[in-house]
């Protein structure tokens, strides 16, 4: 069985020894660099430029200002394309800014014969701006008479959409006697994916179309967005993804790619680079939105969960990009997680500012609306004296769970029996009991919190994937997916079922890890947790057609029927006894070369996916609170995931290792700053505190393998959800060791010592 | 229509502006150049080799020798692999050679940092031989007592065929009354391909594989042949070829790919760069084989053919390469072009020397054959005194000629019309008449010759070919051929097919030239005049399932029965009455992002053909000698050519005059000359005779248009046969002006002045 087996990653080799050529590592000869000119305020309109000192650098080759792009308007999300105009993303930006909407909006750039000369340039361009005062917060943005950020949404709101449940209000249902309501406002910070690799593209132009070479999730939507965005056929742009160091959703954004594509035509074609640098991809890519929550909840004393109310807020930040699919998703998890016996109502508002724009980013909306509705259970059971875990298990979504509006349904439900593995393995009940009335300046507490994550996008937006197959003649096999690898691991599952559906070993399946349009199949590409259950159909599918065409020539040679022969270990075998027939080798050499019969064998198909299921999982946290210093010391921490069968046991772990310390700095540490003028504090790798291997415990991590029925191999959902559970289980640990509920994120010594001395923990001297 | 269109090449403006990237032009970083060491001696074996001063150049990273390398012996040619031993290529050599076998055979290699360090320390390698007597010629090979030269081969034949036609002997049917008996001996030259881009590839690791981007005409054998010489599965090499820069045959050979393969294997898989000098191309690349054909022929006055014999004797120089293909092919020339009435026999032998490896180059044999046989017939037109036209009339292959041995038919048959056209627009009669009888220092002369040429190589070998064809989502397509651009503008006519066969507009057909054998479909590559035959028919099936998969989804969305719609100017319309139903830009959309039916509409397939027809043409050639300097001066040449319906008119023009230009050189100047030891005495386009621009007259280029029924637009071969006719229509010309026939190409200078002085033109002062 090649599907369950802990492989060694296919690309191992490559990584560690440096082999492996990413974006910048392939920069054809004779490159021009691109800097790009950043604004200098967050909310104005650039008025005109002094270009004489810049042009004066030797080595600029040209300036492209926001007055010279094409008045085109596009958008940049990493969304496949909808025919349906309603449906369609937001075209909010152009190539360049003239309404500068944020501090380091890109309003010019520098073509230069290298870095140095296009840096000093860039620096030298001066700007005049007409300035208005700077939108930070949601409630500045839509406050009375603010100033519109863009001009098609006067109040800045971009979206407001709200959920309702039951045949009644949450006013109506709160109103039963003896019930514990609890009012709240929850918050979460503006964070930064962090992946080691900085945006980077070039692009150049070939026959007089345009070719990038970019570090992207989604080479095909790339495609899509640079043909909108320069007004060109999408067939004129070919876009080739190498391999990526990391993505988490920030890649799934169209960044600077449309730029390079442009720039390369004002220079006759010749490659230009844009490559961020770390400062850049802080402050001008994609972040977390943060988004604040204003719950009310009603529970009875028996832990019965009998209504709730949340609004909300969305900090989009300059630009739409993803949109308001974010706060959807946030409020749909408070919907989903739990149920209300009477009345659930939502709304949620996508608000523009003038910060860094809200994007993808791992868990896309989940880690926000989980980090809501798990503080709100463990504040509700504090409220009612109940165990935060138990309250969970009496509330939470069941087996069979159908949501009332997508009709997702959790097929293979793992939830309850993620929680009793976790609480039995973690000691939950004894640790909870034993920390109880603790005093002194060193406090421990234990801390939970769950979620369920959909697998892929469908009904909501298109599913659908691509995959190739091409028998080589030694009777290996060539393997090309749409579907990319982002470090993900993805290369390896996919090899790993290849060799499972068509019976030839991983060791001679070849997949192509570059992605590129002009011959890639389709696919939408790396996101939404998609990739091993929709590619992984589109692979399944195929496999099976090219084992069909295997077989079909292995009945002209053998004069056998197809249906009494299989593939195993490289050799066509009589499918009862297993009885070697035929080596795949002597079977493609013959299919080339056959002076009778010469088929180049190959399978290629689409599969459109009109399924999806629900994967789920809990996380368990220890700390300890030096409450003097507001330091939280992570004692253990446990994941245990409800994702189907596991394709790569190993690599589902590492998956999960990386989700938990993306939650660990999402829980303690990590927020992007702004002084008030929205000129970010922190963008770098000093200040903005992303933990280290020094600041990470060991991470546990164990699953509920239940076979999924709709997953091609049992498989759903895996990639993001790591990310979503580990921040509330670490604030209701806080909680659980001090008795303080902080209700904001992150948990930063700072925040904590203030709330300590709030709730008297530290007495002021 | 589209086929027939002299569209402007696709690849036009990028070579024009030197936009278009070669495979030097696409060399990663830290690339190593390696060096091949060459032997100093023509024949004989290293004993062993002093390295020291060579390793202490700076900048030298590793020397391998022949002592290194796997003993494996593999075969060169571009031919496709056989499933049957018997008709393999000969594996006659190892990547680096212990046993010397001409005059700068690979021994070693130096790889360095850098070209410098490369060249100086391949320079300081010394070497100990053993040395044997160098055996340039096919009589010294065959010599008794002659040292063998590979020890498979003692008696240096490498093959010996026969041919015979006819009930009787050449003795018997040459025996009647009254006839004209000729008996002569031609000799062609050793001359050398000259494209523009020397042999250059290099190789890297990568997850294990090997990587070699090459320029070749054939990326697919590549792939093998370096599998076979590394002796690894041939799925483990991945070879990529860019634009090439000419090829003639001598890139269908596997020259340095192994090698280059081998080396970065040697040090740890970093990419290794062999890049030949111009000398190194000419002396150690291959050539086209310097054939001698004895040859008796009978003709009765009245002009009828009645019997001839040919002993064709090939000078195969060190290696096989394409070994016996090429003589075979000369003499089936031979046997093709005239009509015996009695009898035909005929000897081949190919003959291992001490030169450099003859190999496939334009015409393939052809060039050599037609030049014995052309020669022949003005020879006895002149012995009888008949006009050499009506003479080739008298005895030429005629309409419904099929080959006794291979049973190929000459379908669509324009030989007879092309002679015709050519007479008339020559003006041959008056021409012919007009130069009898002149006398004095410069005298003129009129010259011609016929040829005929097979469609690939069906029945002899394998002919298959596979084609894929992506549906972009703006309604363009991407089109991926296995067969190869090597300058003759194969990708052109693709496009062109490809937009006839589907009915979308070749503006909107991206082929995509660049081959990478990790994806693109199977084909056996660029040789034989095959491409738009073969591969033309591969394109035509895969257009005619795209189409239908296309129309399948009109089908869908339109509730249309298939049969009632076509696809005509990028327009799903009403097959009957041409009315636009859907554009292909909308279809292509909604059929990616369609929610109800996603589907990524591709076609792929393979052709195996079966079928082979014959080309054919004449060359007219007007000349000035200028005899007491030697010298001939073209005042008129002119090629009809009967080569079925044409893609793209001028495009196949210029195809015939870079063909008209190849036999100038072949008829006046080229050749490669050896001293007494086996060194070459012009291995540089300063000493090597080609003709500049200055050399060359107008080149008048006509067509007899037949449509051929078995070619998939009407067409057939017209890649090589330009070369053909050229050599032996000036050889004709000069008989014809001055009396002399000069039975040796070239005609340079020299040599006519020393048959002038023979034939009493020149008096000895």
């Amino acid at each position: 069985m090649a599907v369950g087996d802990s492989m060694k990653r296919v690309d191992a080799y490559e990584k560690v020894t440096g082999a492996a050529k990413y974006t910048a590592d392939l920069e054809p000869k004779n490159l021009l660099i691109a800097k790009v000119v950043r604004s200098t305020i967050a909310n104005g309109v650039v008025k005109g430029f002094h270009l004489e000192k810049a042009l004066a650098v030797p080595g600029v080759v040209k300036i492209v200002t926001c007055f010279d792009v094409p008045d085109i308007q596009y958008p940049t999300p990493g969304h496949p394309w909808s025919v349906e105009k309603a449906h369609q993303d937001i075209s909010d930006r152009k190539l360049l800014a003239t309404r500068v909407r944020y501090y380091g909006d890109d309003i010019a750039a520098v073509i230069a014969e290298d870095e140095v000369a296009a840096t000093r340039a860039a620096r030298l361009v001066e700007v005049d701006y007409e300035e208005y005062e700077p939108l930070l917060t949601v409630d500045a943005a839509m406050a009375e008479g603010a100033v519109s950020i863009h001009e098609e949404k006067p109040d800045n709101v971009v979206v407001h959409s709200s959920i309702k449940l039951g045949d009644t209000t949450y006013e109506e249902a709160s109103s039963e006697e003896g019930l514990f309501l609890l009012d709240k406002t929850y918050q979460t910070a503006t964070v930064q994916h962090c992946h080691i690799e900085v945006p980077v593209s070039y692009a150049y132009m070939e026959k007089g179309r345009i070719v990038v070479v970019t570090s992207t999730q989604i080479p095909h939507i790339v495609r899509r967005v640079i043909g909108q965005a320069l007004g060109i056929p999408w067939g004129q742009v070919r876009v080739i993804k190498p391999y990526i160091g990391g993505g988490f959703g920030n890649k799934q954004d169209v960044l600077y790619e449309p730029l390079a594509a442009y720039l390369c035509t004002q220079v006759g074609g010749r490659a230009v680079k844009i490559e961020l640098t770390r400062e850049e991809t802080l402050a001008c890519t994609r972040v977390r939105h943060a988004i604040r929550f204003e719950v009310k909840a009603a529970m009875r004393h028996d832990g019965t969960l009998v209504a709730r109310k949340n609004a909300a807020y969305s900090n989009q930040g300059a630009y739409a990009s993803h949109g308001h699919a974010i706060v959807a998703n946030a409020i749909t998890e408070f919907k989903q997680i739990y149920h209300d016996e009477k009345a659930l109502e939502e709304d949620a508002y996508t608000v523009y500012t003038n910060i860094a724009t809200g994007g993808a980013m791992r868990g896309y909306g989940i880690p926000q609306g989980a980090y809501a509705s798990e503080c709100m259970m463990d504040d509700l059971a504090v409220g009612i004296g109940m165990d935060p875990l138990e309250a969970r298990l009496k509330n939470c979504m069941r087996a069979g769970y159908v949501d009332p509006h997508t009709h997702i349904t959790f097929f293979s439900y793992g939830l309850e029996a993620c929680i009793q593995k976790g609480r039995e393995r973690f000691g939950w009940d004894e640790k909870r009991a034993k920390y109880q009335g603790q005093t002194g300046t060193l406090r421990r507490g234990v801390g939970m919190a769950i979620f369920c994550y959909k697998t892929g996008v469908y009904p909501i937006s298109l599913e659908t994937a691509a995959c190739r197959m091409i028998l080589n003649q030694d009777g290996s096999i060539q393997l090309q997916m749409g579907a990319t690898e982002i470090g993900q691991g993805a290369d390896t599952v996919f090899t790993q079922m290849a060799a499972e559906v068509t019976g030839i070993t991983e060791d001679k399946i070849y997949i192509q890890s570059t992605q590129d349009t002009d011959v890639t199949p389709f696919d939408t590409g790396a996101y939404a947790s998609r990739q091993t259950y929709v590619s992984g159909k589109a692979l399944k599918q195929t496999g099976q057609i090219l084992k069909r065409n295997i077989l079909e020539y292995a009945n002209y040679k053998l004069k056998r029927e197809i249906d009494t022969m299989d593939i195993r270990a490289n050799q066509v075998v009589d499918a009862e006894t297993g009885e070697p027939l035929l080596s795949m080798e002597e079977l493609a050499t013959e299919a080339f070369y056959s002076l009778d019969k010469s088929v180049h064998i190959t399978a290629e198909s689409t599969y459109h996916c009109k399924e999806n299921t629900l994967s789920s999982g809990v996380c368990f946290a220890e700390v300890e609170v030096d409450i003097p210093v507001g330091k939280v010391k992570v004692l253990r921490i446990l994941q245990v995931h409800d994702s189907g069968i596991l394709i790569n046991p190993k690599l589902a772990e590492a998956q999960v290792h990386g989700g938990m310390s993306m939650g660990l700095g999402y829980g303690l540490s990590e927020q992007l700053l702004y002084n008030e003028k929205g000129k970010p504090l922190n963008d770098n790798l000093l200040d903005y505190k992303l933990p280290t291997s020094m600041d990470t415990p060991d991470l546990e991590v164990d699953f509920v393998q239940l076979e999924d029925p709709t997953g091609p191999f049992g498989n759903k959902a895996l990639g993001e959800p790591p990310a979503i559970p580990t921040a509330p289980a670490l604030r209701n640990a806080v909680l659980h060791a001090t008795g303080v509920a902080i209700d904001s994120l992150p948990l930063d010594p700072q925040k904590l010592v203030e709330h300590f001395k709030a709730a008297g923990l530290i007495k002021e001297v």
